[in-house]
């Protein structure tokens, strides 16, 4: 019978064919938790009288929330994991050393495979579907489940069909089309649904893009994001050095779908979060006419960290000078990220522009440190949540965008067009 | 009458001869408030009922120990310098723009010049007698009296006469001058009095040098440091657009000293101060024999964030990896000294090493962010102080050391001797 990607995921996870609605149990192929979860799923494996990992190379944790340590609570918290992966001799463990945030490390380090069942106690860890694999975030007693089985149960989810036509304009990026969705179907529109990215654009879409719409797939409530095997993830998985064989699936052309959205790219142009919500979608036409003035500038997080970021924010900012009133702060998403925008002078050109770059970290986007906004203030922030309070104090703003939108707004003050 | 290099900066700035002990009033060239202090002075002076600063472009705020905001007190801390600079059309405001720690980003600004009277609402404003300055840390009030007037008073302070002779052999730096007088004389060895550094080692210490020994004089209790203008000074200022006039001063052979030091500077080797005081000196050879493990090693600081301390480390660090159980932080003084160490390739050295490079700030010398220690973790760390709880948990420990120190600690995972 035909299936869905996500469905034929599960199938080769089970070793049946299984379809949506249908409760399953499977193998994990990648557990992932950081500084924050990790604590809670370590107590609730010792709690269980576990000795051993069911499969310690299918855990990763990355530290990268508050490290380094923003506080004495922070370190300590950090610790616990630290002295769980020495203990267990756990191989895929990030700390300081080589740092990065998990949804842009991961990948990178090839331990995100296609056609794999990842779980992570982080809601963004849908992020990964960017791969093909199946990906989503979890609570940490979730985690320990897998931490001491090696599994865990799911409902297979029912698939929206994303059909994207069209060729995104200049500086409208897969940051854009995720919040035109989002817009269009609301935070809850796909709830505990997979949002199944498909159509013409995808092939003009790069892995940066992906990354970002599978990122925000939780956005719109969905459980997974996910966008198939192509020339582009061969591409990007080329000169990775992968934990498994990848496996590849297709949705069947006559697979079941919940709903079919079509959504014509060729007309949209940058699209802006107005606070509270992300699905509070705005043109950037809009925004502009609004004259929203800003406090701050901010690229980075598991959502816009990545090199394609800082490249357009470099090149935008290369020769302009931030305005006066603003801060632009920019986190890469990895050290790799990081070296690799200094080597291509993307760093000297935001530093020489008047923007701090800082090491990697999740930092700013939930309001841990490295960006907190005051009282009152207002960010441009290519992050992926703008509720009340996320990035600091609670009569505080966020408007959420892709990078060049947030770089030019860095420059002009109030929220301005990348293209004109 | 002979005069010390001291007596002879108030003289001038008097505008008649005075000597130690003497208590006067005059101009002050540069004031110096940063994030946390001057929101204090900006309340006295508002409280004064004044409208306008005595002197503008003689008052420096630079945004340093809590910035880009950790948290939403900071954030609204920092409005309000922000706030104030703007009203006040300032010219030295560092903000997250061109960003650094205030006694490393000023001295590169040409903002220090020597001659000055230099006051800050930081204890570590000392540093700037580097420059043949006399410079002090003073409360936020004291600050705001010189907001409002141009003025302050001051009691013409005692000298000690530093006498340094003999060449510093391999790693051994200013820091472990700095460390070795403290450890000779105790934290209060030098209490309201100055900190002359003389002797035939000057010639062979570098700014970089100069600015940790001054920088550190308070940590032996003394109201400045000071070392007088030569050929290094000559140098270090010649690329700076300098803000005044050097009015170069030393001191007379036979000025009036409370006490002279001498100490051979040939024997000394790196100096390591064991928790809980500066002055708890032990030569490295010493901390070697003690095994001590650490958790964190920490370069950065306005005592040791200098290029001269990124280049050292990452010539230790290249081609090497910091030990599994040590994180590595890297902080620089500066964007300036960022983009040169990048440039060089120190940071790229650092990096694959397994340090992280964090953005300019004070961070976590003052237990303020981006590194802070968890309950029982020990750290070796270029900073200047490691009183109880001073870089986070009061049950965590801090040793004093140069920057070789901390990056061959950071390999071994113990105090190491960087000479073996």
């Amino acid at each position: 019978m035909a299936q869905t990607i996500t469905e034929k995921i599960f199938s080769q996870h089970v070793g049946r064919e299984v379809f949506a609605g249908e409760i399953v149990r499977c193998d994990i192929d990648m557990v992932i938790g950081n500084d924050i979860t990790t604590p809670i799923s370590i107590s609730a494996f010792n709690l269980s009288g576990a000795k051993e990992l069911a499969n310690p190379d299918g855990f990763s944790i990355v530290l990268d929330h508050f490290i380094p340590a923003k506080d004495i609570a922070s370190a300590n918290q950090a610790k616990i994991s630290r002295e769980f992966a020495k203990k267990h001799k756990l191989k895929n463990f990030f700390d300081e050393k080589d740092m990065g945030i998990e949804h842009a490390l991961l990948p990178e380090k090839g331990l995100i495979v296609p056609g794999d069942v990842i779980i992570g106690a982080d809601s963004h860890t849908c992020t990964h579907g960017a791969l093909g694999a199946f990906s989503t975030g979890m609570g940490s007693t979730d985690l320990a489940f897998a931490m001491i089985t090696g599994e865990n149960w799911f409902k297979v989810p029912q698939t929206i069909k994303v059909n994207l036509s069209g060729k995104p304009k200049e500086h409208t990026t897969g940051k854009d089309i995720i919040l035109e969705i989002i817009r269009l179907i609301g935070v809850d529109g796909a709830l505990y649904k997979t949002l199944e990215f498909t159509g013409s654009t995808i092939e003009h879409l790069n892995m940066d893009d992906r990354f970002s719409m599978c990122n925000m797939a939780i956005e719109a409530g969905a459980k997974n994001g996910i966008v198939a095997y192509d020339d582009v993830t061969k591409e990007f998985l080329s000169d990775k050095n992968l934990a498994r064989e990848p496996r590849i699936h297709y949705s069947d052309a006559d697979a079941s779908y919940v709903k079919v959205l079509n959504i014509d790219i060729d007309k949209l142009e940058p699209v802006i979060a107005y606070p509270f919500l992300p699905s509070n979608g705005h043109s950037i036409t809009q925004a502009v006419k609004d004259e929203i003035k800003i406090d701050q500038a901010f690229i980075g997080s598991c959502t816009n960290g990545r090199l394609g970021d800082l490249k357009v924010a470099s090149e935008i900012l290369k020769g302009n000078k931030v305005h006066e009133d603003v801060r632009l702060i920019v986190t890469p998403g990895t050290q790799n990220i990081l070296k690799e925008a200094y080597r291509l002078g993307y760093i000297d050109a935001i530093i020489d522009a008047g923007g701090v770059v800082s090491n990697p970290t999740c930092g700013a986007c939930l309001g841990g440190y490295m960006g907190i906004l005051g009282d009152g203030e207002v960010a441009v922030s290519t992050t992926n949540r703008n509720f009340v309070g996320r990035m600091g104090s609670r009569s505080s703003k966020v408007y959420l965008a892709n990078s060049a939108v947030a770089a030019i707004s860095a420059i002009k003050g109030y929220i301005a067009d990348p293209r004109v």
